[in-house]
């Protein structure tokens, strides 16, 4: 199935849909070639003409990988939980999966649409607050979810999708200066996720287009 | 795996997200009980404390089966299919998978979420021109992925869950008076696929919480 050519990321080190899929690629081992896509610099690289082909919605992540561009970072997920199945990503039991990824879309859907770059811009002013609202009202709905499907992680005590979706999500929070207090098993799994390899060198602050200060 | 017990799905003829399900079922023949949540009534119903313990997110639809609730559009989808796989919503190959489920993200992500009843109070008096604008956004890109991934349908010649998305969206779409010729992919997707039963039982028109004015 997996080609010979390195997978091609189309990613920004501080998108937080890029950094889902470079945990991803970083728990399966799978090596990659990075093409960057500043979302700031010259008004915005994934407006380009050039980027509207690789993803028309002009958004990253795009993956292009065996022949394909894919773009939605959970979709490109599960193609690699397809294609490159160890270690998996997803449980075994069709119910923890399905809890897995009600999680995952409930962050996906649910939250980061909702304060995405894109959508801050158009509401303006009052973007700082309109984005604590979405995450805080997330949040709370998630940590309700997580007391019935937590462990160790998210699901259980494996690493899945979910925890993929989870730690970006709170790196979001905290660039708005969110009160964590209030989510005590997000907080604790986030933790407990950190401290995971591929979880440290798909940090935003360890990718070749991180800015000097930003740098761990 | 199937229980004995009739899934009961929680939702309201009108939500788009809850429409994705009900077709799902239809397709698979899956028989199950309605239980209404009417978004608009009571200063929404999903808002009560009862509603709170089935989807701590507050939305609909949810779906109480196998002894187990789930919510997020997709995550009961991808469920279904897993433990009733016939007749399958997903293609076969790893690749055209892919495509499905990178089409139905971007409806269930990219587009859905930021017109939704939640975020248009939010934004308040100007909210019919920012779910146009976000659902044009989304048209535009979307039309330019189907110009890869679509036969008959979304991807293929077969009904996939991309094709559960589309359709409920360009309702959606309609209900905004939104001018749909400048995607003439995703128009003719959407009659074809208007023309199935399953989409026809499932329509918002034919449901028991329809009210008579509304009904087909």
């Amino acid at each position: 199935m997996a080609s010979m050519e390195k997978p091609l990321l189309f990613g920004y080190f501080r998108s937080s849909c890029t950094w889902r899929v470079r945990i991803a690629l970083a728990l399966k081992g799978i090596e990659y070639d990075h093409h960057i896509i500043n979302l700031i610099k010259d008004g915005g690289q994934q407006l380009t003409d050039e980027y509207q082909q690789v993803n028309p919605m002009m958004q990253v992540p795009a993956l292009r990988i065996d022949g394909v561009t894919l773009s939605q970072s959970l979709a490109i997920i599960e193609y690699l939980e397809e294609t490159r199945p160890s270690p998996a990503l997803l449980p075994r039991d069709p119910i923890q999966r399905a809890r897995c990824r009600m999680i995952s879309d409930h962050i996906t859907s649910g939250i980061q649409p909702l304060q995405n770059l894109a959508v801050l811009k158009k509401v303006g002013d009052e973007s700082q607050e309109w984005a604590k609202h979405f995450i805080s009202r997330g949040f709370q709905a998630l940590e309700r979810l997580l007391e019935d499907t937590a462990g160790r992680y998210c699901v259980g005590d494996e690493v899945t999708m979910a925890d993929l979706c989870l730690v970006p999500q709170v790196a979001n929070a905290n660039r708005f200066k969110m009160d964590m207090t209030p989510y005590p098993i997000i907080s604790r799994i986030n933790q407990s996720l950190l401290e995971l390899e591929a979880f440290q060198i798909s940090h935003p602050s360890r990718q070749p287009d991180t800015p000097a200060e930003l740098r761990a």
